[in-house]
C-alpha cells in the first residue's frame, strides 16, 4: 500500500479536473468535489459552474479556479481546455439530467474524459448515441452510481460472483426517502424544483432520481439484469408532474424474481437504500445507512457480520478501505472510491468496477420500461 | 385492573376448552394451549387430538384430559360435548387447512363456539358457506391471525384510525422465512409435508401459510383492503408443488399502493413479518421479531419509539400488556391476547379486535386472487 | 420431546402450588403465576395472598383458590397444608424482602418445598440460617433469579464452561432502569414504596432490587465469583433512603476484572440488563431486552448471531425453547423455564441450573459488601 | 452558507500546512491529511515526515511536497518555514507521544500554529510547560481529540449546556477495542509496537491511547470534570508493559458519578466509543460506530432519534454537516470538522469547540491519576 488513499495508484500525479454545473446552490457538485479531493488524486482547475455568468465567476473564485478557466459556456470550456497544454484530464458533469448529454458529447469530442451524474441522459435514444460517441472518442466515461463505491457493496458483488450464495432466487431492493412528502416544488427549493420537472428530469421522477440507483445497485451486486418488469408509478402529492413512489416487480432470465420499491413520500425514511439477495445457499443483506456492515447468512448456519476492514474482507473491499473497522466510513468515502477508480482508469487504463456508459443506458431503459409499464396500468414490459 | 391477566374480565370463570388436532408432533397445538393457559381463562377438558386412536389417547393423557373426553372423531366429540352439562364452551381447531371446515361446521351446528387456525378453509366457497353457518349458529367464531394480538400492532391500528398518519399512501408488508430453502418435504418433517401439499394446504403454499398473515396484518392495521392485486408466485425448490415465494403489488380504493413479499426460501430470515405504513402526515413501522417497539415518524419531526407499556400507549395496547416496558413480551403473549379476547367475547359478548369469519373469507379471496393472477402471468386481478 | 412444554418431564403430574403474597396490587405475584402456568406443570391451590384478610379472600376468589385454602397467615397455611393429604407440593414466596425468611422457614420446617423471590433475605445472617434450615429440611429451595432462565443466558454459560472464550478477562454487566428518576415513593405507588424502604428492602435499594440480578447473572454465565469489590452507591433523588444508582468494580480470583452498573435513575432505560464477557479467545454479549440473540465474537473472526432455537444451540438452550427462532420468547418464558426446572427438581430430583439458597447467600454478601464499601467511601472490600 | 465545506469561512484562503511524522507506515498521518483536505481549506506544502532521511524524501514525493520543503529534522523545518514568506501557517504533529512536546515547542517558538495529536505530551509536567509556551507564543494550539468533531457529539454538548437533561447525575462512557487481544507487539506491527512501549507512549497504554478520548469526550459533552477517580489498570497479555484494559470510577463536584471503561482486549469490539449521560430530566446516548444518531429520552416520554442533518439539529450540529440525513458521515468527516474549525481559528480568531492545550493537560492529569490510583491498588485519587 502506498502512503495515501484507498488504493495503490501506480502514479501520484494529480489529475486536472473540470466541472460543469455545481455552482452555488448545488448539492451534488460539492459532493463530487469532496470525493475528488479525498484521496488527493484530482485538482479542480476549471469550471463552467453556472449558466449565470456572475454566479459562474463567484463560484469559481470560491473554488480557487483561475479567472481564465471560469467559463460560462461548456462548449467554450471544452474547446479552450482541449487547446491548453495543461488542460483538464477529465470533466465532471453535475447538472440536471437534461444537461448531461450535450456537455458529455462536447468534452468527449474534444478528447476529454467524462464523469457524469445519473441518470445519464434524458432518454435512451440519447444514451445510445452517447455510447457511440464514447466509443468513437476512445476516452473514459464514468457514471456516478456512487453506491457501487461502498466497500461492502463490492464485497457482496464479489461473494456472489464467487458463488457464496449459489444460484440467485430472490432480489429485494428498496430506496425510500421522505423529503417530498409534501409539496416542496414551485418555490425556492432548487433541488425539488428540477427533480420534479419533466423538462429537466425526463420521464421519471422518483424512479429516475433514486429508483435507478436501486436498480443499478441490485444489478451490480447480483451480476443479473431483469428481462421484464411490472411497474406502478404514482404521484401522490397533488399537482406533482412526476412519480414520487415506484413499486416494481422484476423477472430475471435465470428464473430469479425481484421487487424494487423507491419512494420520496415515506416519512421517517432518510436515504434508505437497502439490498437483500437470496440464493440457494445463503442470503446477503446490506443497507446504505449502515454501510460498514454486511450480513451474510449461509442457510442453516449462524448469520455473521462482515465488517468493512474486518475479517473475511476480499481484496476488492480492502482496496476501498482507508481506516480500520469501527471507524465508520460513509457516503463521501464511497463516492471517493469511484473517483479514485476513475483516476486509475485514466492514468493506467485500469479495469475497475466503475459504472460506465452501458450501465447508463441500462438505467434509461429501466426508466422507460417502468414508465411505459405504468402507463399501461402496470403491465409486464420487457426491458429493451 | 384485576389481579390477573391482560384485561379486565367481568368474570373469572374459566372457559371449558376442547381441541381438534394438536396431538403429539403438532407445533401449533401446543402454542394454542399455552396461549389459552397464559391468562388462566381456559381449561382444556376435551379433545380429538388425532385421528390415530392410540395417539389421540396418549396425547390426551399427557394433557390431563379425562379418558371419556378423549375422542378420535370430531363429530362424535361435537355431539357428546354438546350433550354434557359440563360440555366445552369453545373448541380450538388446529388441524391442517383441509380439516378446518368440517370440524368448524360440526361444532357450530352443535352450538359450540369455535376458534380456528388460518387460513380458514381450503377455498372461498367453503369460507362463504362457513359464514352462513356461523350466522345461523349465533355462536362466536375466531380466526387466529395471532399477529393482530400484539399490543404494538393494535396501537398502530388505533393510531391510524385516529388519523395520526393522515390519509394512507403506501403499505409495505413482508414476511420472509428460510426454513424451506431446501427440500424438507417428502420425509419425516410433518410440518413441511402438509404445508407443501395442495391436498392439505389448498391452492397456496407460502402465500397461504404466511402470506395471509402479512395480508391480514396490513389490513388490520391500516383499516384498508386492496381491491386488486398483481401476484407472482414461484416454487423455487425443485419438485415443490406449491409456491415458496410470493411477490405481490396491491391497489387500494383510496389510491394507496402496496407491496407484499412472503418467502420461505430467504436464508437468514426466521419469521420476519414486518409492516411499514406511510401516510400524508407520518410513517409507522413494526416488526414481529422485535415486537415491543413501534417506530413513529411524523414528517419533519424526530422519529420516536413507542414501547409496549411505555409512554403514549393507547388503552387498546395497555389492555394487552402484562408486564412493564423492557420486560419483553413475545409471540405467546400476543397469541394469548387473542385467547383472552375470545373469553371476553364468549362470556360477555364483548366487542373485540379478534379476526372473524369475514376476515377468513378475505384471506381465501386473497389466496385465490393471487394464485389466479400468477397463473395468468401476474396480471392485475380483482379481489372478489 | 413430549407433547407439551419446554422440557422432557418424566411425569406430567401437575404440582400443587401455594403462594405467600401476590394479592391484588402485586406485580411479581402475577408473574410467578403465569410462569407456573405456562408449561402446565403447576396448579395454584392455596395462598396467603395478603395479610389483609379481606384482600386475601377476594384475591383468592379471583384466583380460583378454594375458600378453605385462602389463608391470612402463612404459618397457619404451612401447618394446614402440611396436614392435608392433597397439601401443596411447593410454595412461592413473593412478598417484600423482609417477609422472605420467616415464611421460607415455616414452609421448609413443615416439609414443603420453597420458591423464593430475590434478594433471598434481609441480610446475610438470615441467609446463612436459611441454608441450615434448607439442609435440615431436605426440601428443595429455589431462588427466582429469573434471568438465568433465558435460553441464551444458559447457552452463554455453557459455551464459557466448554472453553469457547478461553480464560475470562473482563466482565461488564449493567442493569439500568429509569422508573425512580423522580420521587415515586411516599404516595400510592406500592412498588416504589417498599423498594425504597430499608425496613422492607434491607440495606440495599437499587443494588438489592436489580444489582443482585446483574451480579447473579454475571456469576451464572461466567462461572466466576468476585473476591472483592469497590462500590459507590448513591441516592440521587432527594430524601430517598436507599441507593438508586450503584457503580461497582470487581476483582476475580483468576485475575479477571469486572464492572457492574445498576441504576433506577437513567432516563430512557426500561429494563436494560446486559452482560458482556471477554476472554482470551472470544467475546460474548447478551441483552435482556433483546433476549433471543447472543453475539459471539471469536477474536479475528466475523461476529455471529446465535439465535434461540437456531443453529448451534446447545441442548441446555434447546431445552428451554418452546417455539421456533424468529417467534420471540420473552421475560415470561424465561421465568417459566425456572418453574419447569423446579418441577423437575421436585418430581425427579433433577439437577438443574435453578439458583439456590447458596446463590441467595452470595447475593446478600454482595449487597452487604457493596453497602460497606460505599459507606467507607468506596474502598475495596472482600466479599465474605 | 458558502459553496463548499461544512462551515461559513470568512475567507476561502487555503492555509499552508506542514506535517511532522506521518510518513509511510503511519496510520494517523493519512487521517490528518484527508481531514485537512476534505473541506479544501489546507494545502500540505512541507513536512518532516520521518526521521529516516530516505523515507522522509520518498514520503514527501508521494505527497507532492516540494523537495526543498521535505525536511528530516523538525527543528530545521520550523526555522526554515518561519523564515519563508510563503512559510506554513500551521503544522500537524502526528508522531508518537514522546515526540509531541519538542516539535510543538519548536514550532510555537518559531511563531507557527500547532495541531497536535493526543495525548498531548508524555506527562503533565511537559503539558504545563507547553501551556506556558502556547501562551507566550500567542499562537493557536489545537489537540485532535477528533471525536468532539462529530456533529451529534456537539449537539449533545449544546443540549446539555442548554439544560435539556437538567442536572447531570450519571456519566457512563466506554471505549472497547479488540486489536491487542493477543500479543501484537515485538514484531512488524508498528502501531502495536509504539503504543505498548512506555518510552514512546508514556505511563499509560490503553488508558492513554483511547481512555483519554473517552475521558475527553465525556467532559466535552457534559461540561463537567471529575475531581477524583478510582482506577484499575490491567495488562492482560503476558509480557505487555502497559495496561490494555482500564476500569475507572469517577466523582464529579456536582455530585454526579461516572464510570469509564476502555479496553483493547475485548473481542468483537472494533472502536466502540460510547457515551451515555443521565440527568434529572432526560438521558442522552451516542455511539461513535453509529455516529449520525443521538438518542434523546426525556423522562416519561417516548425516546426520539436526533439524526445528523435532521429535525431539531442545533446550529452547532448543522455547521459540521455536509450532506443530508441518511447519507452517512463518518470518522473522517468528524475529523475534518476539527480541521475546518482550526482554519477558522487561524484565519479569523474564531471561537471554536476544538480541544486546546488545557484539555491536553487534563488528559495527562487523568492518565497520571489513573496510573497512580491503580498502582496503589485502585484507591480514590484526586485529579490534579
Amino acid at each position: 500500500m502506498t502512503i495515501e488513499g484507498n488504493s495503490s495508484p501506480i502514479s501520484n500525479r494529480r489529475l486536472r479536473l473540470g466541472m460543469v454545473g455545481g455552482g452555488q446552490g448545488s448539492f451534488i457538485g460539492a459532493v463530487h468535489r469532496i470525493a475528488a479531493r479525498l484521496d488527493d488524486r484530482f485538482e479542480l482547475v476549471a469550471g463552467a459552474l453556472s449558466s449565470d455568468a456572475a454566479r459562474a465567476k463567484s463560484s469559481a473564485v470560491e473554488l480557487h479556479i483561475a479567472e481564465d478557466r471560469a467559463y460560462t459556456d461548456f462548449r467554450e470550456m471544452a474547446k479552450m481546455e482541449a487547446a491548453r497544454e495543461d488542460g483538464i484530464d477529465v470533466v465532471s458533469i453535475v447538472t440536471p439530467n437534461n444537461m448531461h448529454f450535450e456537455p458529455a458529447k462536447a468534452f468527449l469530442e474534444a478528447g476529454i474524459n467524462v464523469i457524469c451524474d445519473k441518470p445519464m441522459t434524458l432518454n435512451s435514444d440519447e444514451a445510445r448515441e452517447l455510447i457511440s460517441i464514447v466509443e468513437q472518442s476512445g476516452k473514459k466515461f464514468a457514471l456516478t452510481h456512487n453506491y457501487t463505491g461502498y466497500p461492502m457493496a463490492r464485497q457482496a458483488r464479489q461473494m456472489i460472483a464467487e458463488g457464496a450464495l449459489g444460484k440467485i432466487r430472490v432480489v429485494q431492493v428498496e430506496y425510500p426517502q421522505d423529503w417530498l412528502t409534501t409539496k416542496q416544488e414551485g418555490g425556492d427549493n432548487k433541488q425539488a424544483n428540477w427533480r420534479t420537472d419533466p423538462k429537466q428530469s425526463g420521464a421519471g421522477g422518483c424512479i429516475g432520481d433514486i429508483g435507478t440507483h436501486a436498480y443499478n445497485l441490485a444489478n451490480f451486486v447480483t451480476g443479473l439484469k431483469p428481462t421484464e418488469i411490472c411497474a406502478e408509478l404514482t404521484a401522490f402529492v397533488e399537482g406533482r408532474l412526476l412519480d414520487d413512489n415506484a413499486q416494481i416487480m422484476m423477472r430475471y432470465e435465470n428464473g430469479a424474481r425481484g421487487m424494487l420499491w423507491s419512494s420520496q413520500v415515506a416519512p421517517g425514511n432518510e436515504n434508505g437504500l437497502r439490498l437483500r439477495v437470496y440464493g440457494e445457499k445463503a442470503g446477503l443483506e446490506w443497507s446504505q445507512e449502515d454501510p460498514n456492515y454486511l450480513l451474510f447468512s449461509p442457510f442453516g448456519e449462524q448469520p455473521r457480520h462482515i465488517t468493512r476492514g474486518g475479517a473475511g474482507n476480499l481484496p476488492i473491499a480492502e482496496a476501498g478501505t482507508r481506516i480500520p473497522p469501527g471507524h465508520p466510513e460513509g457516503y463521501l468515502e464511497g463516492f471517493a472510491n469511484i473517483y479514485s477508480d476513475i483516476a486509475d482508469m485514466i492514468i493506467s487504463d485500469a479495469d475497475t468496477l466503475v459504472p460506465n456508459v452501458h450501465d447508463g443506458l441500462d438505467g434509461l431503459k429501466f426508466i422507460e420500461a417502468a414508465v411505459s409499464s405504468s402507463q399501461q396500468g402496470a403491465l409486464w414490459t420487457p426491458i429493451d
